[in-house]
């Protein structure tokens, strides 16, 4: 089916609640999630593999629709995939109402009547819906639809495509497609060893590039043309891909997804697995976005969203297919380094600083080399070139032995794990030699060898031959995609290192505050201030001391109990702006004064037609630093957490972060550290630093009430949550929540 | 010489002030700069361009310690340059002292004996300082010194290479070196056409790739590898090819600048010509400008002066050696544009979906085509296809007479001024007819018609071929490189066009607040708050009413003479820190309070051991916006004027933007639009947008400051300079000013 509940909460958990006291007992850490398992927002904590290995490997396959007529255009795709199922290896059926042969295969008349069970049908015909419930009786596995016309054109598409989906559920097996075409059965190069990339595109054109590296040298094991994804998505691949033995990575363009829950949980597994994944994701702009949409009808959610969540379980977003391209590459065929100092090696002293500076730029680490390495390396290179790192050899030294030793003394470095040669100008008594030097050294070493091959012709000897013909160097075209690259290469062993997966550790059952936040509920409204800090108390977020009161007498009482100074506050369920409309007075210090803005208050309130429940009395908190939290509502993703400061800094920079959850304490570390305006935590002006400890625990624990309350409320804001000194905690200061 | 004095003020204003009287009638708007003039600061504004003719294409050449023994490095150089003088018809005389032929050419002992006058000498001796006075005595009119061993190698050899420029300047010859090389006297292509990259590398190996780029069709017309810069520098050349009709842009390696000034006025005059600078410029971070100022002893300037210098000038920086081809190779070739809309045209919907995500990402224009336009489209394209922007024609009509209808329908829309035809995928039957369909076009139009090949291999017909051989399609190999040189094209055009140099209406005399400004600088010396706002005022910078009283009874008077409600601050000349010592009072609304807070700052004075020069009393100024404006000391480009807005904005986040003067009201008001809060200047929160003209007029005032007393001052700050709502000004509530 099309609309994938993965994304939608359960809205009604109140059913859910009657088995809260029970469940709330059960440990909820060191579990892993199997099949069935739900968090507390209902959604799956395990997302089966589907087993495709049939799919990309069939032994028999059904092509219904298949012609040999000239001119027809099935008669090509036919031929292609009698070609393909004879290098693989599979029985080919051609199914046709009315011809006897195809290309002198004997063709029938009916899926019914195929001579044997059969893996994977090819569907050719114009309406692949009425042949979906004949392959389900046929106990066929896959099908594939080139068919196109459905939600990429539009609303009446999209309801074709509901009804295809909802088809494909009841058959039982599964689809590729509508609006796919042959990428699958590609001529795959056999001859090429080692880990391979598997791709999946959602636009076969698109995905060309890459299959086209196999020219350059580079292995491809799987090519997925997605289409529409009225079933199979690329979640699905990206899960299958991640198990397979023979792929080193997997490589995505991606215009919209199906379901975001899906997408992470694919994710999960490949960072499990340790498989890493390389997308390109359109929709870095509005435009973008909605031409994608356009083209695919699938949802492209908010990017930075998007982005988030690939960070937070390490897929590697790239803009460019030359990135993908070369990143996928590295990232399949480099081995797990033993060191993350990158040393960059060249012949000439500007292309060393030149190449250093961006490295540096980009966050790659470049550590000097030790000073018993560079005296071992002078033997070699004249006393006045630097050797720290980069190392600038002057040129001589590569036309002879002294080249080779050069390299393997800087790879017998225990800090470096990355050596990298920008050979910026071919000069073929040099660079021929230094080519053939790092290609011999990098065989012989586990540590990643990179070359940019700087010229822009590329037709030459020492580039097409020597580089490419080694499986051990990685070569670039560009200093940019060279760095792009090893810095990915450098954060995924880092990230995969000790991954955990937040599913295994997110809450099953619901928290006991989940009851009293219930009853705080109005479903349809927005609460009152003092409403909205009940429902963070719930949850154990500080909120000032604080009494709601309805008289001037009452307001002098509670301001004795809360202790001065005092802040008042006009109180409302629909009430916004209140700081405007001058419905806030702060710094109250006496009886007196809390009595005239008692009076002040319900005066203005009358006058601007607001009817209060009360006025708020609260404790006046000061010195710290003002931060927003809240909750906000993706397409794609569901509820997500924000951080920011707060201030003009959110106001006018719209300094935030944001996480997809279930995420785990170091990916609200990690959202503090994103902010522009981090600094702010450390105090500034000689101020104390500020309580970071207790800003991540409310962080987390409005990640709970997002996960157990995300279907009922549409809004959710602390601002400003006051973070005080070290030590000394945070406090809500105002909230908003609107119920849905 | 080598320490220019271009980048130095004239400490000594004081001698100039004489004249001040006079001078400041002078007009000095609309005025074109000559040889000779100088602006307030002392600075040429005008720089000669050297007349490098005859060192490009000499007639005549000695070669000084030519050689043709076996295995002796020199052997081989003369060899390329005899081969060279071939080429561009000089006469060539090898000079050595024992030798009487050189590869059968007659070999004078010595350069006073060379049989004619000649135009260039190159210098293969390991110290070319000894020749120098007798290539000036020989009237030699250029020189190039090939030895290493000079600034590059450490203080000594700074030393060898401050002698060399001292003997150069002695003699009246030019020289272009030390440690450069023979790229200048390679063997260009003469068979290409059009307009040429000229090229300028501070390394030889870092140049290769532009001039490998003859190889795929890219015309190549000079090349100036400069070396150590002893004399003749990069902003020699840019202003020496920026007059060459051949030249279309000018593409530079730069590790570092000789002189700011220079590099500036070289830049004007490129951009006054309309000729395009395309640069890399090492130094983007602290590592690889420490390296590259090793490897080259050159300046490299805070990156983010150097950045904004550049643009300034509307010289195009890029970061790699591949976005230089590209970005120079397109603005060499492509002619000023019809309108500056962009129309992105795929045979599939994902390459325009994503090109146009990432187009527009980068600030590309991509409107949409209008309805008709839209529906001649649709004569030859499916109507479920979009064909508003990106344009996708669904693959077929490629194939036949239909691609090139709609090339032509697209390029005939007045709003389009670039066409952009992503391949991502190579496919002969479609992609060899639509590229020589977009070649075909391109010939038959003015506009500009770009291709991105996307095949990594690069060997393809249509690419080698159909595209290269083409020199009014402009080929890229990647989205991101082709995204890069279209935007460089567009901001181009756009500078150039009704381009008004600053150095035309930089201040040449003094102004009348130099005199009083003078008598205010107490050389070595921080000034006091009071000092300092004077210094303000003497520049017409408004600053609060106060006055600086030295008794209780005084300060009760000042706040009567000043208006309640009053700011009270110790004044002292090497105070800092005054609010964290508590030496401010803000908010004082009777004479009570004066006088209690006169005698608390003065207490804390004495108790901190502060030597009070008096308090100052000071109208409070309040609801505004806060920003800073100051100016800082680059080591190349001189006191350079930044403006940020104040408060966290500025301590947290460094939210600054920065300007080399001279520049007029336009990067003023850029340099607003620069920042990232910048929307605080707008009103937020409701409230009232603020005086930008009046923070502008700030701006201009303290650039006015840097030009006449940046020698005399270290350090010049205004914080906070508040900026009230429009209309009513700004005010500079504190001030700090460090003499030299």
């Amino acid at each position: 089916m099309l609309g994938s509940t993965h994304g939608t909460l359960t809205t009604d958990l109140r059913a859910r609640v009657v088995a809260c006291g029970q469940q709330t007992g059960a440990a909820v850490h060191g579990v892993t999630a199997a099949e069935g398992d739900l968090d507390v927002s209902g959604r799956p904590l395990y997302a089966p593999v589907p087993d495709l290995d049939r799919f990309f490997r069939p032994e028999a396959v059904a092509v219904v629709g298949a012609s040999d007529a000239d001119g027809r255009p099935n008669t090509g795709i036919t031929r292609q995939l009698i070609a393909w199922a004879e290098r693989v290896g599979a029985r080919l059926h051609p199914v046709h109402p009315t011809r006897t042969t195809v290309f002198g295969l004997p063709c029938v008349p009916s899926v019914a009547e195929l001579p044997e069970p059969v893996d994977l049908a090819v569907l050719l015909v114009g309406d692949p819906l009425p042949v979906i419930e004949e392959l389900g009786q046929a106990k066929v596995k896959f099908a594939v639809a080139f068919a196109s016309g459905f939600a990429e054109t539009g609303e009446a598409g999209a309801d074709a495509q509901r009804r295809l989906a909802a088809a494909v559920e009841r058959s039982g097996l599964r689809l590729l497609g509508p609006n796919t075409n042959l990428n699958a059965f590609e001529r795959f190069r056999d001859d090429l060893e080692g880990p391979a990339i598997a791709l999946i595109t959602q636009s076969g054109h698109q995905g060309r590039p890459v299959f086209t590296m196999q020219e350059l040298g580079v292995r491809l094991s799987h090519w997925a043309p997605t289409g529409n994804e009225a079933d199979l998505e690329t979640a699905d691949f990206i899960s299958y891909f991640s198990g397979r033995p023979e792929v080193g990575a997997i490589a995505c363009y991606v215009e919209g997804l199906k379901d975001g829950r899906s997408f992470l949980l694919a994710a999960d597994r490949a960072a499990r697995n340790r498989v890493p994944v390389v997308a390109v994701k359109v929709g870095r702009t509005e435009a973008g976005a909605r031409t994608a949409a356009s083209h695919t009808g699938k949802l492209t959610g908010a990017d930075r969203v998007v982005d988030a969540a690939m960070r937070q379980y390490g897929v590697i977003r790239v803009d460019g297919l030359d990135e993908l391209q070369d990143t996928a590459a590295l990232l399949a065929r480099a081995r797990r380094p033993a060191a993350d100092g990158v040393v960059v090696y060249s012949i000439s002293g500007g292309t060393g600083a030149h190449f250093a500076d961006l490295a540096t730029a980009a966050g790659l680490r470049l550590p000097p080399l030790s000073a018993d390495r560079q005296a071992e390396l002078h033997q070699w290179i004249p006393e006045y070139l630097s050797v720290a790192n980069p190392v600038d050899n002057g040129g001589h030294p590569v036309g002879d032995w002294r080249g080779r030793r050069i390299i393997d003394a800087i790879l017998a470095d225990p800090g470096v794990g990355v050596l990298i040669c920008p050979i910026t100008g071919p000069f073929p008594p040099m660079s021929d030699r230094l080519a053939q030097d790092l290609v011999d050294a990098a065989e012989a070493t586990d540590k990643l060898v990179c070359v940019v091959w700087g010229s822009p012709v590329g037709t030459e000897d020492a580039y097409r031959t020597t580089l490419l013909g080694s499986s051990r160097v990685a070569t670039f075209r560009t200093f940019g995609n060279c760095i792009t690259a090893v810095k990915a290469y450098v954060d995924h062993h880092r990230f995969t290192t000790g991954y955990r997966s937040p599913f295994d550790e997110a809450p099953r059952t619901l928290s006991p505050s989940f009851r009293k936040a219930q009853a705080l509920l109005r479903p349809g409204h927005r609460l009152s201030e003092h409403a909205a800090k009940q429902l963070l108390r719930a949850y154990g977020i500080r909120v000032p001391r604080e009494q709601l009161v309805t008289s001037a007498a009452a307001a002098v009482r509670a301001a004795g109990l809360v202790g001065y100074p005092v802040v008042m506050k006009a109180s409302a369920p629909q009430l916004a702006h209140k700081t405007e409309l001058g419905l806030v007075k702060i710094g109250l210090t006496s009886a007196s004064q809390v009595r005239d803005s008692y009076r002040e208050l319900t005066d203005i309130a009358r006058y601007e037609g607001v009817d209060l429940d009360g006025v708020l009395v609260c404790q006046m908190v000061e010195r710290g630093v003002e931060m927003v939290v809240g909750v906000t509502r993706d397409e794609l993703f569901g509820p997500t957490v924000t951080v920011g400061l707060g201030g003009v800094l959110v106001e006018v920079l719209r300094d935030v972060a944001v996480r997809v959850p279930p995420f785990g304490e170091d990916q609200a570390r990690s959202m503090l550290a994103e902010l522009r305006g981090r600094a702010l935590l450390d105090g500034v002006r000689g101020g104390p630093p500020v309580d970071v400890d207790a800003l991540v625990e409310v962080v987390l624990r409005v990640q709970r009430m997002a996960l157990e309350l995300g279907g009922d409320l549409s809004e959710l804001d602390i601002n400003p949550l006051m973070v005080l000194p070290r030590g000394q905690g945070a406090v809500a200061l105002d909230a908003l929540a609107v119920c849905r």
